[in-house]
């Protein structure tokens, strides 16, 4: 089963604009963070989860770690799928990974990681929210994936 | 003289960066909308006025209108020229045009307007402070340019 | 009827991204121009037309004048709704115009024109594909829209 | 002495821009991505290198792998200072890492690395041109930086 196939899990689509391009023809590296910001989003959303951060409340998961390993091209046009897991560790620190795959490829094109901590307005470290919290607990996060 | 050489007025410059490339090979069309902001808000520190302005202050020229004409590309590594003239129109209305120079054309690469209005943090409609008002007074708006 | 429930004519949705925003919370100014370009790609998609686009063909709709009112503010999550209408004028002009809608308004929050060249590979005019004449000939310009 | 007043090795300097702020007041993180890379080209300028690179050679080092920590927020305005250090491993694996300082804190704002590697036109692994490999060679790789 190609992975664009396999729908088990969070994931998110992105279609690759043209002003995500650069020269070389392919997305520029710094919108693979964008995307994945993009796919961190949408899981909050369908855990309904948004109204727990700004601009409705006083909590932004702030990003204090990124990585990413490019491994294939995103070619304009590109419909991405991106697989996402998270995880919380301790009291207040939340990691992401991602999986990115196209259409093009039956492996992944790229593989990230951010790690997050909750901030209040005058960014400073907050508690999480309760509903925010249960949720992170239930997530579950394995080695294999998609 | 080239255009390039010629220091009469407010200029801006500009190295293009890699990353506002597209696919063409040449600078996004939006990203002239950056590169004029970048030349405002130059005009701004020239005259000492950032400070009456957001963060610093309770006032943001939010851009009301934009047009930007397209005469010519601009590449990776060009060291673009950014003519400015400002004027205000009645109480609070003001006119930034731009006129674009690279190092591969006499004539001008892209010309282009922004209209502001000065709204405070709640998006309304504000007095321009003095200072502001006296410098805007001040500037002079020719047909000839640069 | 909210503009938003009005699905006649062609139109495009953009979810507003966390990195679209800027320091006063609202969608950057030159944001609106790569979202224009998201709903003309999509119009060409729709149409079966981007197989003569670049870079599938030797062909790039390249823009040579941009403008934009902004009307009123598209926040972060803004599910946005982009109505387009685009005209040919001789052999090699095409006119695009948007409306933009958001939940939050009844009136448009902004309007924009775009104005695009065929160029081939080399940045020079070239003639359009036929395919792509015939489909701007049918297209509607009315002056009530959406 | 303060980071900013340390010239030795080599840095370059960045003004932090009103389009690179996000609804948080401070630059987004996927730009911090977008000033290494700016860091970067200009090493490969300082070295005389830019004409061994696309698009005036037939060569681009390819993001492979990207990382960055955040320590402390950039804001509006700042005049950031990137330190940058390289080093070749094998035949075509380049490391460039990055400590970001602003004129807020004595210590490093930001933390990155990026690994390269040099592709030619059709995104083939290809050889570093001689005189790349042989300033790499030259460069130093120290603990304690700046």
């Amino acid at each position: 089963m190609h992975p664009l196939e396999n729908n088990s899990g969070f994931f998110h689509r992105h279609r690759v604009r043209y002003y995500e391009t650069d020269s070389m023809g392919v997305v520029h590296h710094s919108n693979f963070l964008r995307i994945f910001e993009e796919a961190r989003v949408e899981w909050l959303r369908a855990r309904n989860l948004l109204e727990a951060h700004a601009p409705h409340a006083d909590l932004t998961l702030a990003v204090v770690e990124t990585s990413c390993r490019h491994l294939r091209p995103a070619y304009l046009e590109d419909d991405l799928k991106i697989h996402l897991q998270v995880r919380l560790e301790g009291a207040t620190k939340i990691y992401f990974r991602y999986q990115m795959y196209s259409p093009r490829f039956e492996k992944p094109i790229a593989t990230g990681t951010t790690v997050h901590v909750p901030l209040n307005g005058e960014l400073k470290v907050t508690r999480l929210p309760e509903p925010l919290r249960r949720e992170l607990e239930k997530e579950t996060w394995t080695e294999t994936w998609p």
